[in-house]
């Protein structure tokens, strides 16, 4: 795939300055450029660089509007960023599998498969499972029972998908991800001290354009149900609990957990290694870092200010007390 | 399925009042019921909405007794959440999937199955193996050479268990899980610096009523055994290391780590994210709030008194601390 | 297999006292022993009890020359764990399934496999993939398109390998893991607040040596590439994101993150459930506790400080916070 400099400033909605042939096949850092690679530059400073680069495209932020390189092509534009993984997308567009279900895979004679649907390899769709045009269901991965998914989603291999899950369009799933399994719920018998299961037969709700990382681990509803909104992106090892509901665009960092019932609303971001406990509220664009700990039925404030430790506090709190604490300690 | 009041009353051993007959098809939360559903009730001041609901059956405790209701029942016993949740066991049962192995799974020649056994679609069961009675094995699950299974077990898809484990009755494994893989052994060679692997040789048991939610990890021992004890709960994507024992009727919540060679007592309870390190002891009825970490060779004093923070202390003491240090920031 | 005093001696590098001809076929722990075991002592306090025991041979250091036994063997020898380790690795040499692949497995044929090459049932092999001689994979495991794999290589069942990832020789990746899945990387829209991917088209490497635990997750680089260089382990559930670098030799335990972009230098040591924030670097031979987070851009310090706590920190300094802490929480 080739894009010229015109269509990058097109793409990027910026100016361009320089050689508008200039053709683009790969993409790089600013550091690493060859000839026919675009970089983008977030930071003024470093434009002077990236400008002097390889780079057959340099796509920088406004502050480069006016400058010139002695050859390739200059884009100045709003977002450089945002741009420069537009351009990439289109450079490298995700590889579909080609339409069709491979003849290993088990597709119940039930389901209802949309347009250009494609089952990889030995993956398994249950009874009355519906997939939307252009899903893509990857090696090994069971969709189960009744399960609804949107158009061109996609499983990647291994994933699973329990009975009584809901799944919205352009949803990503990578490897080993586990949706809609029962929830942790017991009932501990007072006669005899052993648990037994509290009913977890609630469902699960993936809403549009949602991206789970792999082996992320969400379980459906105990009786009512979870849900992740619209736009919201977890990366791997992320566990979510019965009951929770998480917001549009929320974004939720590596090894996260968040336990029942607990609310995370819109636009908020947790980091890495966050534990949430059951009932907590986390207000909309609050800011947990990572490794922090809310505690069970605490509310976390929105939003802008970054949460730190266990019990998580504001950041400037927990960093004056370890101050404090190191002083305390030199005496 | 539906049920009675007079059956729900029988089921709980508690005494009813009002509409005998009332049917019952559904479980709600005591917010959300509508006709046919059952609520249950255990905080005295919540009972007078829940009668007020639409609920057919309200199940409540004993101090629901003498209590009545305009329509519908009410069901006084001494456990209400536990009966509830028996009762809703019986309206929803789990769906089994039905007995006989897809053409699709491998089943070696040397593998012993059960009445009523049921493989699904992909699975592999290895040579050796022995599957109880109505066991259920996921589709894509891979049960290894020799592994021993009692009756009614269920292995939801992708799961992976290694030779040398032995699984008992009623145990729940959730998708995705892998049981009796190698623990992380090594030993570095003074010489080169380099690490070879430590023999991991040994077994893995998972005794009855075990259940085990999605990805976890339980490692076999090195030499000797890992061991999961009869009832015990495990949350989703716990970590299990070499030769840990985990006694009866322990809760275990998501996230947590165990490393080698610890024991956890019967009754124990541990929540989410918990750092177990090796050669530890949790005694009988500890208990183990969330993201606290416990050092090396440490014990931890049951039962009763809840441990937070790493190293683990009491919660008392913990949230001095935190006071003490809050107010030394201040100055 | 059985292996004699004389050829553990030899094996060992060590001398041998006692009878030369001791058949030995298992191994346990010093406590446990029966005859036909081999043990091991590192510890000059246990040898009397080791010799004591029914071990057929006792594995022990330098300390042991000249110590005798009433019947079996005695082998002193620089490194007793490893000359074990070795031992016990010829006795119980890891079972290797038989090489072709099995009649269910879909092996692209543009797949390039070596010598004695095993394929599991229901694994895939997608095209361009390249498996060197005597590799194994397991049953349900996916080999993404053009995927390089050396020799003697091992995937355990249901592990999922991206495309643009490259494998070196005598990797052992345990059941279920990930590896070469996309990097978690957004970038969000400043006119509409969401998020959107940012190319995750870098390449994984994975060379000579590594062993990865169950469950764990590797991420492609963003634009390079992410690499865990030769003789590394990881144990279960081990996360590492897009860009990382891991160094030789290096030890991660259970349920450890190293986020985007940190650098994990030769030979160092990692505990269970450490964060590493972004842009990390630790220096080789650093050490760092159980649970300790690294923040953003920081450095650590090696060779042989053991750093503790969050913000990491030495754990002299760790450890005299706390004691501190315990006395002003006591005024």
């Amino acid at each position: 795939m080739t894009l010229t400099a015109r269509e990058i400033a097109d793409l990027s909605g910026g100016t361009l300055a320089g050689e508008a042939a200039a053709p683009v096949t790969g993409a790089a850092s600013a550091g690493s450029a060859g000839a026919g690679d675009v970089v983008f530059v977030e930071d003024e400073k470093a434009l002077p660089a990236a400008l002097a680069s390889a780079a057959a495209v340099v796509i920088a932020g406004p502050f480069a509007a006016g400058a010139t390189r002695d050859s390739g092509a200059l884009v100045a534009c709003e977002q450089p960023k945002l741009a420069f993984a537009r351009v990439v997308a289109r450079l490298h567009p995700a590889p579909r599998p080609s339409p069709g279900a491979h003849p290993s895979a088990v597709v119940d004679a039930s389901a209802v498969l949309g347009r250009d649907v494609s089952i990889g390899a030995h993956a398994v769709v249950d009874a009355g499972v519906r997939l939307g045009d252009r899903v893509a269901v990857g090696p090994g991965a069971h969709i189960g029972c009744g399960v609804q998914v949107g158009d061109d989603t996609v499983f990647k291999a291994n994933v699973t998908v329990y009975p009584g899950t809901s799944i919205g369009a352009r949803v990503v799933v990578h490897a080993g991800s586990v949706l809609g399994s029962d929830g942790f719920g017991y009932v501990r018998d007072a006669a005899t001290g052993r648990y037994e299961p509290f009913p977890q037969v609630g469902r699960l709700v993936i809403e549009d354009d949602v991206e789970l990382g792999a082996v992320c681990t969400i379980d459906r509803g105990a009786l009512g149900e979870t849900r992740i909104a619209r736009g919201t992106k977890l990366d791997n090892q992320v566990h979510v609990a019965h009951n929770v509901s998480v917001g549009e665009d929320v974004v939720i960092s590596a090894q996260t957990g968040v336990a029942g019932s607990s609310v995370i609303e819109k636009g908020a971001i947790v980091a890495g290694q966050v534990g949430i406990a059951d009932h907590v509220r986390i207000e909309s664009g609050a800011i947990l870092g990572a490794q922090c700990g809310v505690p069970s039925g605490k509310v976390i404030r929105g939003p802008g200010v970054l949460f730190w430790g266990t019990p998580a506090r504001p950041i400037r709190q927990y960093l004056k007390e370890l101050a404090a604490l190191a002083r305390l300690a030199k005496k």
